[in-house]
């Protein structure tokens, strides 16, 4: 250990210079790229809202203006489009929705309820779209590199599984033989490949990954909708960590409906399962507590 | 009190008969009308999702069929698309934006920075919509019963006011003197309904809250967005509660990319103010810790 | 209506005089008399974190001083301690554990499975003990207004149930005929009466309520844990709101002890259910999706 | 790649034999080793819960019962309560708290208030005390594998940086100089070490780090709160994961009081600054939008 510089950043040890923000001043320790606000005033990354408004900007166009900096392209706000839309729920099996559909049981506002469920899709439940994003920037940079399809992605796919273990993030599905999103996604990217309007490279790289898995796997192990929609955001440009912001967005909607359902079933304090299904207890038998000091 | 019924639903007080879950299968438990799943189907609302991927079902008309049940009309789909487009955002100042910035500094991913934000969308911070089709609702339902519209609106406001106190949501802003939201919103709505997609009434319900506010006040109090939305929303046949739902949809998107921006700008544990501005302490001065036993 | 004032607290619309933040500064916005720090210093209430590190405060006690402003007497201490370590855990089939434990497998980390699952306990999962501190205090106000127990109490319980419906928050229990916690709790908190730590008001109030609801139900309708820790924070003058933050205290404990059993359990993504057990679909059938413009 | 096994634990491709949990009941699923409950009967890890509110069981005793299995000795007590007790709170300059105040003035309960500020206690903002453990453990492993204390803290050390970049967990305060907190910490550990209590191993292990990285480093890197605690966590034997779950514990008692002390400050959806500190907006200016098709 040479020099270890051990303090975060910013941190001010006796002696040491001021730490970075505390130049700041309180306006500029909020300083933002994405909205300029000032009273009758709203821009958003330059364009006021009102001729978004009259413009008839979408949802879809919009998400992309906040996140990206400006409007998309009418192919670009179609594939993103069919990306949110696709996605937005897998039943009450799924963890996101139970959990809304108890939260709404339970006295909170439909925001709390969102909030709960949102918040549980983590790196297993909600990353595997950012990860499968990872994974086809990863083999097309190994591209760039001079190595050739087969190599940067047998390359591609062994430096994942080290990393990440034996789950390829976006193929193959617990649930799902063949996950009947993936194929109408993809054909959408193609068509749009085909009008120029994506590169469609992405496309061809999911692809080699689902072909590689199958071959050395002996069975089919199908692209699944984080694949399919990791090849569009990739295709359309968005970094890896916003594939799970997008997906995030995605799943609100569903989140939104059960819980919303949830609502109209009149139940109290709804627990993962009915009442007489009791569950399983096996820790240690009754005892006596020792007698405490 | 003659007899007070007290327990909550599905109570099993003993000797009582079997609460109400007590016969629920566990797959009963789980009961939805929104999504239908088998492998390799996935049906939302009776639609096979290839379908809706195909035939290039947006985002918000996605929203709409989750939430609804069915598909909207393209003119529906338009107005709802404009509501949600149009309250994504207002900036660091928004506890609901502060939060998911802080929250992106501080070792959490984009879902659960975006989970800490958008469960503050509480009655106060969220809730102004969902209370303006509320007020909307009561003054037709008065309109209905009879009263001309003035005093539908009195007294609607009246009972308003009586209810949650002087601030009539929706109407009156503490930062813009006119929202540069609400007249585009409204354009459409009037444009809408001279097209005979909606029916125009809760514009005009609207409008008439707005100028009742402003001469009983003696300057302008004008619609706000949560105002317009909200005559978008009852315009749409949604529930009030639904409102705030799609509002924290909205809200969402200008979370996730505040959020994301803040990831770019390298800082820790970024709290509220720089740390040059320190908090007010106004407690006791220093004192003993009185002896313990 | 004469005048509606129907600004937000602080709304500055034209012409209005400065917002009363307006006059604020950057620090004086973050004021509290909670605690005072500066390099090298952290002063809780006045008290210098150290000293109380040395005088061995407990948890409980650091929980009261936080809260209140103040050390308790150890009499007071015991007390919380005793409401605080009663209601940690219901088990699996409360949503708050079956949350905890459902986000422990989706990869997010402790605090995130914590926040989802504290956040549930909303007015209906969570407020109970406030609910039965608001009714005792009642109670109270009506004795002190000059009317006898009985009146009192069947004053009370008319006014709770014509404002919150016919469940009597801390009073029945739809799993346990007796709530194993109630009766040592009160026994504690008889003991503590005795010792004139506290007054017993308020265990006197609870169990006439208790009394009253099982005469006009004919059967028994004992306290419950709620009933039982809102005597306790009655009795020792924590206000209502403060009982459910308590209870949120209390049940992470719970909620942390589960979500970390979980993690031992090596499932990924768990839903409510096993996959076998399919969720019950009650919508429409499948059918075509209507021509899209 | 030679054979990617690709699916997740569980998962049934087709022709796959059935998952593991296809084979579990419902009961099954929910299988705990914590709490045992039956009408009327609530035991925690065996032990009745009036027992253990008759024997005076503490909340800090129960955060043991419940994440270890057994009640602690005294001695392990007291040290618990000192950690837990230590790190309530570091004021609203920390985004936790800060979130929790304004979440507080957003319309929602303490519950979620609490859910969305410990929410944010993620690597950075929470995990120190985790990663400290983990660090401390890594060094103890090199010594017991023959290293001699000096070789195993500069290796572990080198192996941290390494992994976790240059802040080293634990050690050196952006704010205070010296952590008025460690000392008093570590003199309970050395006093209960010294009472045969526990081994004082991790004691020696963390100020053999301070010294090494002050060492490094030319000037005092001292050790903070959570190198103190993680010394207690590791001599009181805790995995390092649940140093963070005992840290978000501790610090919801910070973020209650907190919560509770802003509501009654009367400020309405409170920003991270008064209305006149406007953020500063750096995008683009104010621009066209293009013509939609």
């Amino acid at each position: 250990m040479t020099d270890p510089a051990h303090l975060p950043a910013g941190a001010s040890a006796p002696g040491a210079k001021p730490a970075p923000d505390a130049r700041r001043t309180t306006e500029d320790w909020w300083r933002t790229s994405i909205i300029d606000m000032s009273p009758g005033v709203i821009r958003y990354r330059g364009y006021p809202i009102q001729d978004l408004i009259r413009e008839r900007v979408s949802l879809a166009q919009m998400i992309w203006l906040m996140t990206r900096g400006d409007l998309p392209t009418p192919g670009q706000a179609a594939l993103l489009e069919a990306a949110l839309m696709a996605a937005v729920d897998h039943g009450p099996q799924a963890p996101s929705i139970a959990i809304a559909r108890m939260a709404a049981t339970c006295g909170v506002g439909l925001n709390s309820a969102m909030a709960s469920a949102v918040n549980v899709l983590g790196d297993v439940h909600g990353g595997a779209g950012e990860q499968a994003v990872e994974l086809y920037e990863d083999i097309a940079a190994r591209m760039d590199a001079g190595a050739d399809e087969d190599r940067a992605v047998q390359e591609g796919l062994d430096a994942f599984i080290a990393a990440r273990g034996k789950v390829v993030a976006g193929f193959g599905h617990r649930f799902h033989p063949v996950d009947p999103r993936s194929a109408p996604l993809l054909a959408l990217v193609d068509e749009a490949a085909a009008a120029g309007e994506v590169n469609g490279r992405f496309a061809r790289i999911g692809r080699a990954v689902e072909a590689r898995l199958t071959a050395a796997k002996g069975k089919p192990i199908p692209m699944n909708i984080d694949g399919a929609t990791a090849v569009i955001y990739a295709e359309l440009g968005f970094p890896a960590p916003l594939a799970r912001g997008l997906f995030c967005l995605s799943r609100s909607v569903g989140v939104l409906a059960h819980a919303w359902e949830q609502t109209s079933q009149d139940v109290r304090i709804k627990g993962p399962i009915p009442r007489q299904y009791q569950p399983t207890y096996d820790g240690p038998p009754q005892r006596e507590v020792p007698r405490q000091a």
